[in-house]
């Protein structure tokens, strides 16, 4: 069959990742073309990636181009509007976390995808590393038992652009670095929020706490699920160090940590440094394979037409425990979910 | 100078251990005489220890026995009521964790050694261990610069014995396992607790929860201490797979990670059983090091009449946060504390 | 321009390696044919590839095909033959390790490449591993001072085929396991072996022994080099346990350390199993990266006609080591080489 | 009874380590005098030791002095004559690595503790290390099946001694560094050395190679055991780095490896310096329990008249193996051992 024609919407850092990788590493995709409000920008990543193709206008790309599916890479206050559209257009979707601000708009999102008959896949990329995926299958091959006690963090190396640091336009920070965290929860501990409890701080950036009163740096939540397993999740952006993503599951029986600081096997020891090695810089880095892994799914998931391995409806629980958490934030009181 | 004599009161496990470093690892100091309610136990474990002095009643001990000092290692409900005696006898106090069960009892121990001029320290022993010392020496240093966000977790291999399972009679397992989670966090952090959250569930013993309604044994808990620090702590018991204490500093110039699940540098790899190494079985063999110093510690102070680096303050302090957090599993709200 | 068209001969596993990079992971490359002496095999592979093209005879491909480049995946006595022919064909030429059985096959094949004017290049992926390439860039930047010594060993998990345990055929294990050792301390020790020792021994399969009198399983080589750094490689096969390629450093002012025998950052640990890993089944496993970094390099030195940065003249070197430690094992003495 | 009597011989920098754990550490033992052949030095060390008696002359000790054992940490080549005297006069004899300079003292030590019925203990600290005692136990538990390939190397921080460089009075580096290698391969191993090659090198202490022309810094050295194992060691110094002890046994089903370069379990981050650990910076340091362990079996193998782990036959063929190795690098070829 012909391969999958693909549209990147969205071509800053990330969407250049999904650019690149259904370039060269899907072998039975195509990058068809890129869309970004920047027009000049777009253009520049166009001939960057050799692609003819490149619009200003989403509506423009649906109306005048040829392509099977889009990759969403822009600010999340525009996922809604961008998928929904797409679907309506019978074009599959590959969405980047945060799925949307609201969960009404999730909702759209997901019926406008069902109606269309469209694949909606999120892009929770660490269910696609290797190494969660190790942690998962040892976790379901029962080695320690049932789980009692998940925790996650992420951590990331610089800070995210403006409208990132608004909550009102974002969702703050645990919306934009730790939704990785929220799912990652929900998928390892197998089941849903219950109560959430989120403490968070400014302890660094305290010049973007003047500018955005709801600003802050560090956060950490605590869940419960409904089938009684406890989570625990920090998040801090930016650490400068590099990008952390580490988990680790108490289970009934035992205990798997997942992910580690270091990067390359390689370690030095000189006098003067001690022992030395390095970490991984930025997200690129880490997840580099997942990126390409959860491309090459999707692309699999609309040729075959198959259900996604993250759904619309993994994106919106997602989001149901970053509203929950900034809410206990501001009122100072665990948040009560329905939980099922 | 002549050896300090030493006085063990309660010989179970910890008191052995104790026991045993005064009596073979602590230069300046002679085991003297052991003090254990069940006589025969005593009788059997001075005999073990070659002292010659064992009682069952402490009161007939500071009556006839010339020692200096007493390490207090009975259940918790008893600490208060020895160490003031200890201290009204001008007998130096060595206490372990958890200080007591109240805070007024902790304030009373505080009061009683002041106006006894005695030394009272408080079993925090991982301030003793090489690996948190060498932590501590990096972030006073300033090498991650000023923390953050701090997480520290205790994870104990067996069950307590059935008094430490009801919390009436012991604060329960936050007290008994995780209160040197509590002292690291404000140790580390080096400030107050001002909020504390916390969830608890029993995923493992559900015999204990039926016999004790307030057992739980999986706890979290979040803090944020006056100076803005944010803490995470989780706590499970027994988890099976051996004792698991580890600690993490995020700074605001980079992190510093405690601790590891791995006990000897020694590793192995069959196809079987890919790749293996062993972990630390329990207290003992992870702190080994730790206790021999803490005993070393507390003679010299005696010797040189000088304050512990662990105190009686130290000890109220931790009880307050695990009292807080016991509040906060029940009433289902974050608790706020003095802070100062 | 056009995809740079490669036929890969030997569809054997690596041979099937490279197939696949080249069809998938190589942007500017496409996989045109492939060769096996099994006719059938070719077939089904070219079938499972996708590929339209298959042959049983190198010269019919070389006749009838149009293809730029081949990739050499057959066993070890056919690599002279069939690389001369591509040369002499015009076609670039992808070796596998170890280049050929004589050193002057090695020089008849680099004299017909450089006469033909096409790329030849060396399958030592090592060289393109990112953990390898962090390692050199530590060495280079001057991280550790000048090489004194440095380590390298590799032990496979499996048996290798009939042909390979004939040291007559196939040089033996030092050339099919350990040939990436000879490369790897030349290009990390910079200088040219002087002197070459090496013991070897047959420890676990004592069959092939009776039936190949010159096998060996286990080899460890000691080298002199131009520049007075010494080396240490030690082979084994197989060793059952998975796929072992680590290397060691030892500089005027330091260390490094390269490889470990972790592959994912996952581990699990309960009462039973203590702390476990898992551990590289295989080469295709630890060295994917390497491989697909390799097969761009390739068609990048077609494209760009620029030399490879593994070139013919490598094979060579690589291949005068394992002569003289197989030498060093049948005499039993010390072999001395030019050096330069 | 009585505590055993221990008079340490030489207090040097290894002297002051054994002699503060017999003070200190090992509870059946009392330190009762020092002696060294700098009077004025011994005076000061007996001041900081606490000890009442120190002598400059090795008879008056053992005229005057009521002692048990000594323990001898002076220059290697005094051990003989020393050992010979202590055993007449019935002390029992603990002896630091290397035993003697040649292979007839180390034979006439053995005869004359024989003669006396004393103890006689090599210094091989290695077998008392929980490290090394860990990995031992899963070799004889039959983890990896049968030793086919064992390695081990020793690299110190800073320079010997002047005597210790010249081949004539210490046996060079192989001997001073390196013995402990000389023995863990024959204890993995478990067989005797049948032959021996060696390769060395002055690849930083230019100087010292003008001085004597014998000396060397680098050196490596392959093994052939009588049960066919082979063995491969690795030895240099001055590194600077610190000091670096690590085994590794390739068995017939599996791999072990022994020791590591980090030292304390702490890991920090930042972006300017990547991930930083600390190793050990010596000897004392890593075997700090070793040590103790040592020092403690001494004593009771003295009180239980029992044989120690580490016999002066031990001592003799890792010197034999030391002779064979200089022997090899001086000559150009391996050297054949009687191997019984």
């Amino acid at each position: 069959m012909n391969p999958v024609r693909v549209c990147v919407v969205g071509v800053g850092r990330a969407g250049m990742v999904h650019a690149t990788n259904f370039k060269n590493n899907v072998p039975r995709a195509s990058l068809a073309a890129v869309v970004d409000a920047d027009l000049e920008l777009a253009e520049k990543r166009a001939k960057d990636l050799g692609v003819d193709l490149f619009f200003s206008d989403l509506y423009e790309l649906l109306d005048r181009a040829e392509i099977d599916a889009i990759c969403i890479t822009t600010p999340t206050f525009t996922h809604a509007e961008i998928a929904i559209a797409a679907a309506r257009a019978g074009v599959h979707i590959f969405c980047e976390k945060p799925m949307a601000l609201t969960l009404k708009e999730t909702e759209e999102m997901i019926q406008a995808a069902r109606k269309a008959e469209v694949i909606l896949q999120m892009g929770f990329m660490r269910r696609f590393d290797p190494v969660f995926i190790a942690a998962k299958e040892r976790l379901d091959r029962g080695d320690i038992g049932r789980p009692m006690l998940i925790r996650s963090l992420t951590r990331g190396p610089g800070l995210p652009p403006p409208w990132a640091c608004d909550i009102k336009t974002s969702n703050g920070m645990l919306a934009e670095v730790n939704s990785h965290d929220f799912d990652t929860i929900r998928w390892l501990g197998g089941s849903e929020f219950v109560r959430i409890y989120a403490e968070a701080n400014t302890l660094k950036c305290f010049d973007l706490k003047e500018e955005f009163p709801n600003f802050y740096d560090n956060a950490i939540v605590t869940f419960r699920l409904k089938n009684g397993t406890l989570g625990l999740l920090d998040g801090a952006c930016p650490v400068g160090y590099g990008y952390d993503a580490r988990a680790e599951v108490l289970g009934s029986e035992g205990v798997i940590l997942i992910g580690e600081l270091q990067d390359t096997a390689v370690v030095s020891c000189t006098k003067s440094t001690g022992l030395v090695a390095s970490n991984f810089p930025g997200w690129r880095e880490r997840f580099r394979e997942a990126y390409i892994a959860e491309a090459r799914h999707f692309v699999e998931c609309i040729i075959e037409r198959k259900e996604p391995k993250v759904t619309g409806e993994d994106g919106k629980r997602a989001l149901e425990g970053v509203l929950a958490a900034n809410k206990s934030i501001q009122s100072g009181v665990p948040i009560s979910l329905g939980g099922s």
